[in-house]
């Protein structure tokens, strides 16, 4: 497989950006003649985010980029060789040497979807050695995305579809990668466009901003700017004198906020003349650090108002109700840094070797997994909403629209009957043995999709508080397979 | 000033790393003819953070590597071009395209220094359209940075001096780059080492690491290694057969946690078998997800024992108590998404313009700004430990040991005065004019310094709950000037 030719490229994962443990065990793979035994691992989490019923799967792109550029460079093994014992046999260098991800395949849910608990985000399969490497980077690029997409989308649900909503946090994120992350997956989620620019300029996302208190107070107001009388060009109307445009414009805006026009630091008229000479089209104004107020063409016809100052959920509940003339938000720390759960906890775990079923065995209920290699779907009412998941084996048929199926939900001692009114397979297929399979969505394309999805979830499940919790459940044959393997019987 | 070749260059931060307003206001700053007006930024934290007294300075490195390759390319002067208004005038981005960081001179405190709030771990002067520019990429390398070093050290104050903390969250990481400064700035905050590979290879940063469940659970028990009569080294010692001492193993392991022998999985004794054939010299074995236990040479005679299990500050203090036999700790989610609180705070505030000092004025004392280019010192007492930190206006000359100093402790409403046995300027000039002054301390030094600086702070300071609070006063010059400028006047 070719490295992509892909100018994002130089910002996806390495292959050592992996824990040590994953090199160390592939040594010990490849020591037991075990590194090309056909293996397979699901990532998944365990419980939805922020106390919600579910989550938005995201950053599919970034391992689909990470795979194919997948390989150890000669200074990456030779870095390896010094961290690991003196005496391990050079030829478990060259083994690595030839690595690449031509023999891995992986299956996936949709950027944007919905996800739940215990449902396969990702499905990768290939030579035991190299799948188990992919582990940590493949965590590191999924749980990230998921968990800010999934915090964008609940923002949104708050805010209603009509308020503009830019993720600002750039300044806040894990170094630059966290920034441009969070403005990617901010946008997948919901939102309408980031402060920034290189998430702009690589992802497409749109980019938007003004200006900062720094810019006013570096007018103390004797600056005069070259040209005060501006002439817009001609085709857009006579020139116009700036300067009392801006004191007209400040005038109202003290008005509106209750505050006597001579209030303004001195040097604020200077800062908005030069700033509207810059803009003529769009002026924007700001009149303390955390009130942004907007003229747009025609001039002082429309105001639209911004705020962002430390906006959370439960500010964006205020601002949101109706009657509220703010109708641009932007958001920092809160969506990029996730307060409340600043980590999704996604895990990655070992289903299948030599197509045998694997399962870890734990007294936690919880941690317990789900062996096999095995297949999802999504049962729909006749309106269309979402009724449960259901995971089986891979060999098993489809469930049938229309047909009552027998599942049991997780951790249940009975069994339950359900019938679909629509079966769709949740986990498709990206890339077979290396090769991309059909073209990823676009990440405009995901956004929509995400909000397509969470538009299907009936609002019990989409409540942010106290929801109900949507159901995944296993098919007859998957709970016998896990109750044999409990039992500590043979696959 | 040319783009560094440095093997880390693809990891910085680039121009675009930054939000739109700053491109807005580059143009403001233009169109007004004030671009290369000389102009000087601090970069410092309101509050410290995690309830604690003291923080860390990090960050520094990335951002000299950063300053030193900025440059717009043709495409990043393109992007911008196509989200500024179409009439903005071309010889605007003329200028871009020649801009960089050559008129830009930084001072900062070294990494590692003890920072407090107010006192600038960046002083950034050169012309403003540039300064301006840097500001939201500064704020995102050093603030992160920052943050994780003062938790790493807050872990490392829990832990004591002998125990072994290892940085594992790489998977919960904001994406590939957060995962990276976690893992440089919990070493450099007082940290052992990493899991994370990567910054092994690119920052020198010790790594660690030995097996995951998947490797047990990949065995069913049916494998056979092929050589399971291990053939150690000539020079140490006879062969040993792996498979009668990883029993011997297991049945004392699960003996010290009160387990039955057969209660591990059937497939770990092949595990054992296969991960000792790989690592004949120090056989680390994993008896459950979360219990880590370790054999070195001389075999079975040492088991130095880790956890790694949702590890934060209450669980650690537990771990770090006398008798407990735990020494080896591995931390993920709570060192890399600092969950009790996910972001510092940075703020990048103007002080001066074209010599002329400036402030922000705001109702909110704690938001208001200090004036003018800044001098800063730490002053200590005769047995070395700290008093307060001085900031003072740049032509001031410094305070004297042993001389009386009238100061104003920050919002007080009155002077006090302190006699300092030692007085250590904070501030050190790192980049004049785009040229580096002096080579910048390795990782390794800047963590033997943070020690070092920790180690000077009183008990009551260091105390991570309610510590006495660290106090920043100001000389009765720059206090003068920050009451004039209050009151409105000229400077």
């Amino acid at each position: 497989m070719a490295a992509e030719q892909d100018p994002e490229a130089r910002a996806a994962a390495r292959p050592l950006l992996t824990d040590l443990y994953q090199a160390t065990m592939a040594l010990g793979y490849w020591r037991a003649g075990r590194a090309c035994d056909e293996a397979e691992f699901e990532l998944f989490f365990r419980r939805c985010p922020f106390g919600g019923a579910f989550a938005l799967a995201a950053g599919l792109r970034d391992c689909v980029r990470f795979l194919r550029s997948f390989r150890l460079q000669d200074a990456d093994v030779q870095f390896l060789a010094s961290v690991l014992p003196p005496d391990t046999d050079p030829a478990f260098f060259e083994h690595l040497r030839a690595l690449d991800c031509s023999g891995v395949t992986v299956r996936a849910l949709p950027e944007g979807s919905l996800a739940f608990p215990g449902v396969p985000l990702l499905q990768v399969s290939g030579p035991l050695l190299v799948v188990q490497l992919l582990e940590t980077p493949l965590l590191c690029l999924v749980g990230y995305a998921s968990l800010i997409a999934t915090n964008a989308a609940r923002l949104r649900l708050i805010a209603g579809p009509e308020k503009r909503l830019l993720e600002m946090g750039l300044r806040r994120a894990q170094g630059p990668d966290g920034g441009l992350t969070a403005s990617t997956y901010s946008y997948l989620g919901g939102f309408d466009g980031t402060s920034n620019v290189l998430a702009g300029q690589l992802r497409g996302v749109p980019v938007a901003g003004t200006l900062a208190h720094s810019f006013i107070t570096s007018f103390s107001g004797s600056e005069v700017p070259p040209d005060p009388m501006l002439a817009l060009p001609a085709r857009q109307g006579p020139s116009v004198d700036l300067a009392t445009r801006v004191e007209a414009w400040l005038e109202r805006v003290c008005a509106h906020l209750g505050l006597e026009v001579q209030e303004p630091h001195p040097g604020e008229r200077a800062a908005f003349v030069a700033y509207a000479l810059a803009f003529p089209q769009a002026f924007q104004g700001l009149l303390d650090t955390y009130s942004v107020r907007r003229f747009q063409v025609p001039w002082l016809a429309s105001v639209p108002i911004a705020v962002s100052n430390n906006i959370g959920e439960e500010e964006l509940a205020q601002l949101a109700q109706e009657g509220s003339e703010v109708n641009l938000i932007g958001i920092g720390t809160s969506v990029v840094t996730c307060p409340r759960q600043p980590s999704l906890g996604c895990v990655y775990k070992l289903v299948s070797v030599g197509g045998q079923p694997r399962m870890k065995l734990t007294e936690d209920p919880e941690k317990q997994t789900l062996p096999g290699s095995k297949a999802a779907f999504r049962l729909r009412d006749s309106d269309g909403s979402l009724l449960l998941d259901v995971l089986q084996l891979a060999e098993e048929p489809p469930p049938q629209a229309g047909q009552e199926l027998r599942v049991w939900p997780r951790g249940a001692r009975e069994s339950c009957t359900v019938r679909p009114a629509y079966v769709e397979p949740l986990l498709r297929l990206w890339v077979q043995r290396g090769q991309l399979c059909e073209p990823l969505p676009s990440l405009a394309e995901s956004r929509a999709f995400s909000q397509l999805s969470l538009s299907r979830l009936s609002l019990a499940h989409r409540r942010l508080v106290q929801p109900a919790q949507y159901q995944v459940v296993l098919s007859e044959k998957l709970q016998a397979l896990v109750d044999r393997l409990s039992a500590g019987g043979r696959p």
